[in-house]
């Protein structure tokens, strides 16, 4: 059975037909306007419109950036999309005017870790912790092959696991926050605060950002470390460090047979695998007394929304 | 049908005979020696003896504090008894001679959790987090109304979840574990320390423990507290916010509408639960966008291994 | 003798004629360009042609927001004036074409430290910790009543001491900073994350701030506080447990006999001191085997500096 | 002129006469009783009767592992000797019947670190930091080429300024003291947790302690640091990492040029030195635009105390 995955960002959304194995046959894109929720409504209900027009299909998975509510029809809150108590679904639905198709609105990061988990680097696991590295930290969970949604849908908000009391300040108005330490964004703070703190050693950094501290980005600490720059690659084992040791503090609570590391970071392959998985063994509780998870890199690519939504609207 | 429960410690096994509403209809003891494995099957088969007699009993859950193999029939590790990959379940069928009761294994703090989240502060919740604030901090899982045991058995190991980054030692080997700062230990070297830190606030607690630092004790902080000495309360306090705060991470997580709270810490009532809520609100992330989990003490009592064991060994 | 002293920030210079007992005879102004140092130069110059028309002056203290060299004829580094290497007294005394009077540059933290030193709160004193409690954290140390400089002229950077591992960023480029957690920009920084992280206790602070969190202040907080709000008391009561906590460490090293907190946060009193208060007294090590050093708010106002660097100049 | 320098220690006194250039020209030892003061006053007199017989010695400085009077002429406090508020140099000087010879009482880090300062590593230096790695961590401050002693004796317990909140408690009753990290003991303890928490890694240890991780001691750290075993080095580099970072935090208050580490971890070599180099470097605030403190091993001995209290008592 076919079904649509639409993956809907703040400017975009981007949509597919997914089948059972997880394969996009057919993709098409509309953009958006965050502030004005019902044009959303009509840009999923027009790719909706495109793409059953093609394939037959009787799902319809939404991911979005924001809280889902525990029943999967509406977007509690979400911090980039005017979203606020949203019935999503019942809103598409009303456009589409089909009421057999089944919509479901999903969280994105779950999304996107239940397409690793189902089709990707996950997909002979049961158990699984899924972390995206991007500008954030997100994740999903994924307990005895079911996703964990939590009681009120926000579950898996693992960005926000403190692990610095009195760290750094994080959006959510906290301190500490475990995205503020593993993140594409504290990699780039990292780099930025070792061009002052330590500019003797930074002067590959320097130039790769065209001598402004405040243009330095992921991917050219990557490119430096892969030239073995010993500043950058110190960077990503900093990373990759509070990446596993977090890992290890969630897997004291959840026992996970796998531990998968999507977003853009993934580009620096072992340069921060191996810190992670040193970091996650040095950290690991009861060592030597139990198996230890496997930590890969995600397979699934951008797509993954796409493919999680759809595949979780089917099931 | 009843089900029989054991709760296997170091030194003595405690069972009972348990009905479907968790209600114990009958009990016994038994002495054991923690080097002789083979004297707590003894045991465990004598109790079930004991019991089977007078009560019909289909399954029987043992409660063993040590690492559970996922199909709960062996003990991978404990750190107070002698197993190491001990086939509990089939040791004790094979002295009992029937092989129509289910014998089924079970971590015991898990097991403990499983009676509140069935019969005591859970029984209207879908997820929740047991926290067993004693000589360490244990804990159970429940998502979804399942308990989370992990992919080998090993999850809700909440006292190593690490809270405190260079922070301090931890039997198991690492630094900064939660249950270095939110459990009847943590409680007592606090305020030892603040014995000899604090020595002008320290009056009233140096007298109730005899005027020897070494010897105070959680109950006499507790009663000092109640007395309303300031050190004593700001202990409580202290202990409380550990709680709280770390609750909040693992609430980042799992997204659990009711957090339960066990052990002998309970006896200081609102002077710990207040902080706990207090601390969890301020540490909540996304916080007034999404309904908040409740905080209460556990209501089952030392038996809640037993009720917990039979219960989970029915099911 | 009279001794001119200057206080030469980024944008104005303000001077004043100081008499043997710190009391400010005359004063002026000039407005400067922090690009040009050429002209800071002619406007030192400037107020000293003015103020020695009228006074017998045998010395002139400037005081310079910057890295002093230990001879203390040039300011090394500046982070907000193009200084770098610069022989500002030499530069001065060509302008004014007198070789008689002296002319010494001082840190303008050291000078407006050592004002307090000699006429305010630590007149009685012959050991004391300044602390300026501003837009950063700022400070003085003076060991048995001689200010102390350090090898190069770098001493008494307390604001970059480390107090979090890991901690907030400072602008120096490291984590952690004593200044990110103890001073008049990070109690702005931690009121900021309560409108977000607490909103349900933060609609004093919000009223106060027009509604806009980035409008937020200091001062508004300082108002909240004393009208009794809860939130506002306890940012406060962080920043001063901050404050205090630093300060024993620093009084581990030099065992002061009075530690001075000056800057804006003053205006809080007791909301603000007693936490200093405590939190030093329950951080202190040795405590009860040692006396204690007063924690005392300065003395001497905005011309700390113009009086302390005339001071300075003349002894 | 020669003097006598005595080095008090819980169970014995080492005693020796100096001359003007830190040279023992001869010594002598005493068992004594750490909880019978009176029999240490007789103690020191004794010795002082037995090197006053052959040498003109004009001054007497006894070293004491204490807190020392500002005139100092009294012990206010010692840990481990039943010294309260005594009056050391009084009763040593009736007991001696000499009323020319002057006797100084010096607290025992300070004075081995004068010795350094003196004749060691830092007898070109005018502003030192002196840091002993031991079984705790001590010190001494040297500015401006004078001995830090504070208000009331008590300067320059580098130890116990707090480096982790929330860390590891410190016998002093409180937590994170920079001992805690920066001690043999601080190394000894997270090698024994490691053999715990990384058993794959830690065979070479455990060889060396016997098979005894309760045996694990410093010196058999540095061995198999130095023939190579990765966990060895780890944990040296882990000890260095905190010696050199808790440096840059007092050289931002006191701005030394030189910091000498002293204690028995000297052992260790480059095995530690670079490690302490590097995370100062690391660490150092306002890096570039200052001169940076060397960091070098002391050159004085187990005589150091001996050799400084002399000369302090001389000078």
């Amino acid at each position: 059975m076919h079904a649509i995955g639409v993956d809907i960002g703040g400017t975009k959304i981007a949509a597919g037909v997914v089948d059972e194995n997880g394969k996009i046959l057919a993709q098409t894109r509309r953009d958006t306007e965050p502030d004005d929720v019902a044009s959303i409504d009509a840009a999923v209900a027009d790719v909706y419109a495109e793409l059953s027009k093609e394939f037959e299909v009787e799902a319809m998975g939404l991911a979005a950036a924001g809280f889902v509510s525990p029943d999967r029809t509406s977007v509690l809150f979400a911090p980039n999309i005017a979203w606020r108590e949203y019935p999503l679904a019942d809103k598409v639905r009303a456009l589409i005017g089909d009421d057999d198709v089944k919509i479901v609105v999903e969280n994105d990061a779950n999304a996107a870790g239940w397409a690793e988990f189902q089709f990707g680097a996950g997909r002979d696991a049961s158990d699984m912790l899924m972390l995206t590295v991007g500008t954030g930290l997100g994740g999903a969970i994924i307990v005895d092959r079911k996703l964990v949604r939590g009681r009120w849908g926000v579950a898996a908000e693992v960005g926000h696991m403190r692990v610095v009391p009195g760290g750094h300040y994080c959006g959510c108005g906290h301190e500490g926050c475990w995205e503020q330490y593993a993140s594409g964004s504290a990699l780039v703070r990292d780099g930025q605060a070792a061009l002052i703190a330590q500019p003797d050693r930074a002067a590959a950094l320097l130039e790769l950002a065209g001598g402004d501290a405040s243009k330095l980005n992921g991917p050219q600490i990557t490119q430096a470390a892969q030239d073995g720059d010993e500043l950058a690659i110190e960077l990503l084992a900093t990373l990759g460090r509070w990446i596993g040791e977090g890992a290890a503090s969630v897997t004291a609570l959840l026992d996970p047979e796998l531990i998968v590391i999507g977003g853009g970071v993934g580009a620096a392959g072992d340069l921060l695998l191996q810190p992670v998985r040193k970091a996650f063994a040095d950290q690991l509780s009861a060592r030597g007394h139990r198996p230890e998870a496997q930590i890969d890199l995600a397979q699934q690519g951008n797509e993954a929304g796409i493919v999680g939504a759809a595949d979780l609207a089917r099931s």
